[in-house]
C-alpha cells in the first residue's frame, strides 16, 4: 500500500486523531501525480468506514459502488449532508416525511461537485430538516458525546476520516457548531455566494451551504474547486493578520475551558505576529443577534407549512411544538425583525476599522455528553444573520480531550481573507502543539 | 343562476373583455355572505374552460374535482405556474426533463394559499423553466399574439375568467410583462417578501414570485389573505400619489401606441390630481439593467448544474445554447455584476426624494403577433434585480385592440405603498373609459 496522505491506523472504536484524518489537498496531489489511483482512494475510505461507521452512524445513505469523474476533485469523496437532493440516493431531509423520496435532479452544489469531478461519498445524517432534532451521529472523538448538529454526519465523517470533505448548510450554527465538535475545519461562504438550489430549506434569509474539511486549506480547496473561486489560502500570505478579539455580553456563555482557550489563541496568534484588538459589540449587533431567532421562525412556518398541515403526526414533537409556536410571530414582527438585521449589517462594516477579521468560540465549550441535543448555537446565529464568511479553526482541546474550536470572521463577500487568517492562525496553533502538547 | 360577479357572458372564441374576468374580491364576498356556494364558482370556471381553454390554453394540468377550503380565500380558484410544487398534480417546470414529476409537497406559497382556504384551480403554462422557450398559451384577446411569459398560463387564465387569481414568478419580467400583454393586474413583490421554497429556481439572487387578478385589489387581495400582510389598497387613500415618470435611453424601445398612451396615463393621473415630476435615469442603475444579465446568466447556469450535463437532449436547443454561453462568466465577472446591483440599489433610493412612485412602460408596446417569442422584458429586469415591488396596471388598448400596460413601482419593501398607486392610477383609468372610450 501506497503512503498514505494522513497515515491511517487501526483505531479504538470511538476515539480518532487529527492524524487519521483525510487531506482533500493531499489526495487530489497524489491522484494528479499518478501516485495514488482513486479506486485505491475509495477502498481506504470503504476499510476505514466498515470498521468505525457502526459506532460514528455518519451516513443516512452509502451507495454501493463509487466512480471517479474528472476534473480537480477527482477521486475526492465529498459526503453530503442528507438535506441536499440527490438524483442517484434516496433524500430524506432527516425527516420521516420523506422516507423514500428520490429527487429528479441534484441540489445544485452537488451538481457542482461532480462537475469538478468529486465523487459523492454517501448521504450524511442530518437532524430533522437541518433543525433541532438530532440522528444517529456521535462524536468520532467520544462516541457519548454529541457530533454537533445540523451538520452532524458531514462533520463527523470528516473527523472519522471517512471522506476528505463534506458538504452542510448553516441556519444557526449548523457548520461552525459541528465543525468544531468534531475537530474539523468548516466554512460557511458569505451568503448566497453558493447556492441554495435543491435543497430543503428551512428559512430563506438564513440558510447558508458550507463546507468541511480536514484543515483550512482543505476545505477551501473543495469550495474553490467547485466554484472555479481564488479562496485557497496563500502558503505566504505577508503579514500577519490583525484580529480583532470580539466581546459581548455572551461570552459569559463560554465555560472556562473555552475562555482559556480564546485567550490562549490570541496569546498564539500575537506571539506569532499578528496585531490583537479588542472589538466590543455595538448596540445593534446585540440587536441583530435577538433578531435572528424571529426571522428564523416567521420563515419556518412558511417554509415547512405543507408538511405542518399535511403530516404533523410525522414530525418529531419537538419540532411540531416548535412550529406550532412560530405562527405567533405576525409579518408586522417579522419586517422589525427585518429592519434590525439591516442595522446590524451596516454597523458591522465599523468592526473591521482596526482589524482583518474577527475571532470568537465557535461553541460554548466542547461537545457535550449527550446525544439527544447537538448544543448551542448562542455563538453563531449573529454571523449567520449578518451573512459573513466564518471559517472554524480547530486544533485545540478541552480538559476531557474533546476538540475545541475558534472562529475567524471575515467582512461579507471577504470570504478569502477569512480562509487566509484561519488558515495562517491554524498552522500557528499546529506548530504550538509539535512544540509543546497543547491543551 | 345567480348574478355573477364579473358577468360572465358566451364569448368569442379568441376574445375576452375585461367583464368577463373574475374578481376575487367579490367571489370571496358572495361566498361569505352565502349568496354563492364555492361549487357555483367552480362550476362556473369549468364551463368557461370548457368553452375557451382549447384556444388558450392556460392550463398544463386541470385536476378532476375540486374542493373548498376554509378561510379568507374560500371559494377561491388559483392559477398556480407549473414552476411551483404540487404535492397532488404533476409539476413539470415546463420542460421534458420532468414529464411525471409528482413532487412530496406543496411549494411554500400553494400551502400558504391553501392554509388560506383557497383552491388549487390548475398547473398554468410556463415558458421551459419559467426562461425563454414559450408553451401553447395564446393571449386571450387575440389567439395570434403571444399572451406574454414566462408566466403565460397565469396571466391568460386571469384574463380568459378561467380563475379570479394566479400566482407567477419574475426573474426579468415574467409576471409584469404578460399581465400587461393579457390585460390583467400583475403584482411582483419586494424581493423575498414572500418564499421561493418549492419553486424551480432559475437564478437565486433575481426570481420572486408573484400575482395575477382581474384587477389590482383582487391581486393585493389574495396576497394579504395567504400572507397576513396589511396589503390591500384602501379606497379612500386621501391624497393622490406624487408619481415620478421615469425616462431613460432605453425609452426609444417602446412603440408608438405605447409612449402616447404612458403620456395619456400621466395626463389622466395629473387631471385626477396626481403631482407629476420628471425622473432622469441615473447612470448608476443603467450600469444595473446592464448587471442584470451576468447574474442571471451566471446563477442559471450552476441553478441547471444537473439538468444541463444530464440531460441535454431534453433541453430545448435555445436553452442548451443559452446555458452553454453562460458559463463564459466568470465568478470576477458575477461579484462585479453584484457590486453594480449593489450600488444600483443605493442609488434608487434617491429616486424617491420627489415622489412617492414611478411610472413606466410595463413593456415595449402590445403582445405581438407571434407564439414563438414572449416578448421583451428591457422594461422590467432593472426593477426585479433592484427587488422593487412593481404593480401593471391595466385598462388601456392598443390601436390594434390589445391591451398595453403601465407599472407603477415602490421603494423596496413598501408593497402597499405600490398596491395603493396602482389601485388609484386604475380607477382613474377605469372612469375614463366609462366617460369616453379609452383607445
Amino acid at each position: 500500500m501506497t503512503d498514505w496522505p494522513g497515515s491511517p491506523k487501526k483505531l479504538g472504536e470511538t476515539t480518532v486523531n487529527a492524524d487519521e484524518m483525510l487531506s482533500a489537498l493531499a489526495i487530489a496531489n497524489e491522484i494528479s501525480t499518478g501516485r495514488l489511483s482513486p479506486n485505491e482512494v475509495f477502498e481506504h475510505s470503504a476499510k476505514r468506514i466498515a470498521d468505525l461507521e457502526e459506532t460514528v452512524r455518519a451516513f443516512s445513505h452509502i451507495p454501493e459502488q463509487l466512480h471517479a469523474g474528472l476534473g480537480p476533485l477527482r477521486g475526492i469523496q465529498v459526503g453530503v449532508k442528507d438535506i441536499f437532493d440527490t438524483h442517484d440516493m434516496p433524500t430524506s431531509y432527516g425527516s420521516a416525511i420523506y422516507p423514500d423520496h428520490r429527487p429528479v435532479a441534484d441540489a445544485a452544489l452537488v451538481a457542482m461537485l461532480r462537475q469538478a469531478g468529486a465523487t459523492i461519498a454517501g448521504k450524511t445524517v442530518t437532524t430533522e430538516f437541518a433543525w433541532f432534532s438530532p440522528g444517529d451521529t456521535t462524536n468520532p472523538h467520544n462516541s457519548g458525546h454529541t457530533p454537533g448538529g445540523s451538520s452532524s454526519g458531514s462533520a463527523a465523517g470528516v473527523a472519522a476520516g471517512f471522506f476528505p470533505a463534506a458538504i452542510g448548510s448553516q441556519t444557526g450554527g449548523s457548520i461552525i457548531r459541528p465543525a468544531a465538535f468534531c475537530g474539523v475545519a468548516g466554512y460557511k461562504p458569505s451568503f448566497r455566494l453558493f447556492p441554495t438550489i435543491g435543497m430543503k430549506q428551512f428559512s430563506w434569509s438564513l440558510d447558508t451551504v458550507g463546507f468541511f474539511g480536514a484543515t483550512v486549506a482543505d476545505a477551501a480547496f473543495v469550495a474553490a474547486a467547485c466554484s472555479g473561486r481564488n479562496l485557497q489560502p496563500s502558503a505566504n500570505p505577508g503579514k500577519p493578520p490583525r484580529i480583532g478579539l470580539y466581546r459581548s455580553a455572551i461570552d459569559a456563555k463560554m465555560n472556562k475551558d473555552m475562555a482559556k482557550t480564546l485567550d490562549k489563541v490570541a496569546h498564539i496568534a500575537a506571539e506569532a505576529g499578528a496585531t490583537i484588538v479588542t472589538i466590543k459589540e455595538p448596540k445593534a449587533l446585540e440587536s441583530g443577534r435577538l433578531a435572528h431567532a424571529t426571522i428564523q421562525d416567521f420563515e419556518a412556518a412558511l417554509a415547512l407549512c405543507d408538511e405542518r398541515h399535511r403530516f404533523p403526526d410525522l414530525l418529531s414533537p419537538v419540532l411540531a411544538k416548535y412550529l406550532e409556536g412560530c405562527i405567533v410571530h405576525t409579518p408586522q414582527d417579522y419586517d422589525k425583525a427585518r429592519r434590525a438585521a439591516n442595522r446590524a449589517r451596516k454597523a458591522s462594516r465599523a468592526l473591521f476599522d482596526n482589524c482583518d477579521v474577527l475571532l470568537l468560540p465557535s461553541a460554548p465549550g466542547a461537545a457535550s455528553k449527550t446525544l439527544k441535543s447537538t448544543g448551542d448555537s448562542v455563538f453563531n446565529r449573529l454571523w449567520t444573520l449578518l451573512g459573513m464568511p466564518c471559517v472554524n479553526v480547530a486544533g485545540m482541546k478541552s480538559t476531557s480531550g474533546l476538540p475545541l474550536g475558534v472562529q475567524i470572521i471575515a467582512p461579507f463577500g471577504q470570504d478569502k481573507k477569512a480562509l487566509q487568517a484561519a488558515h495562517w492562525l491554524e498552522k500557528k496553533i499546529q506548530s504550538t502543539r509539535t512544540k509543546s502538547p497543547f491543551v
